[in-house]
């Protein structure tokens, strides 16, 4: 009954945990992206209109819960130093996308197989 | 990276939206099933712990939303009447129950597809 794409939308979230905790979501991977992006937590969180604690917070989460380090901090320097993506936060950050765009895909292709 | 089953889960979840509002999603699914096991609104919000004008009011979100009834109400008789789903009401939620099962179960292929 939710074909008409016109009228109809369907929204999938996806959360990824490790050992029962949460690792990445969709906010976390929008902060992982500005990172990314911007080179440093503090302009990430001026994106995200969050504040810089929280998003310390986060990456100090993430970091500690996947593993290995998602976030590396760039020390020294004016300014303090930036951060960025490790290899391992890259390969997290594609592969929560591409669970998301399969999961969303999914569903949408859901919509139109039905007994009505 | 999130193919270690033993450590790594998978959360998705789906909401169903038509003309920019939110018809379906987690609750509203829960509350629909409840209702149709119960067949009260007053029971079925019980069994989530919510209370009755809550769930009075997400039904009637729905009903109004969804175009037509999901949820009817039978009026009269000892303890003012019981609800039911309606036809509509029982394809919405088995059409939610598969979207949803489409999209966890592409979002758990999709952890082992990867580069690494």
């Amino acid at each position: 009954m939710f074909g008409d794409k016109s009228r109809w939308k369907v929204r999938v979230r996806v959360w990824i945990y490790r050992d029962g905790e949460k690792v990445l979501g969709p906010g976390r991977a929008e902060l992982l992206g500005h990172i990314e992006r911007e080179g440093s937590i503090s302009a990430a969180a001026k994106r995200m209109a969050m504040s810089y604690r929280r998003a310390w917070t986060l990456v100090r989460e993430m970091n500690d819960r996947a593993g290995e380090p998602l976030v590396e901090l760039a020390t020294g320097g004016a300014g303090g130093g930036g951060a960025h993506l490790t290899p391992r936060g890259k390969e997290a950050l594609a592969q929560y996308q591409r669970l998301l765009t399969r999961a969303a895909r999914a569903a949408q292709a859901a919509r139109h197989n039905t007994r009505k």
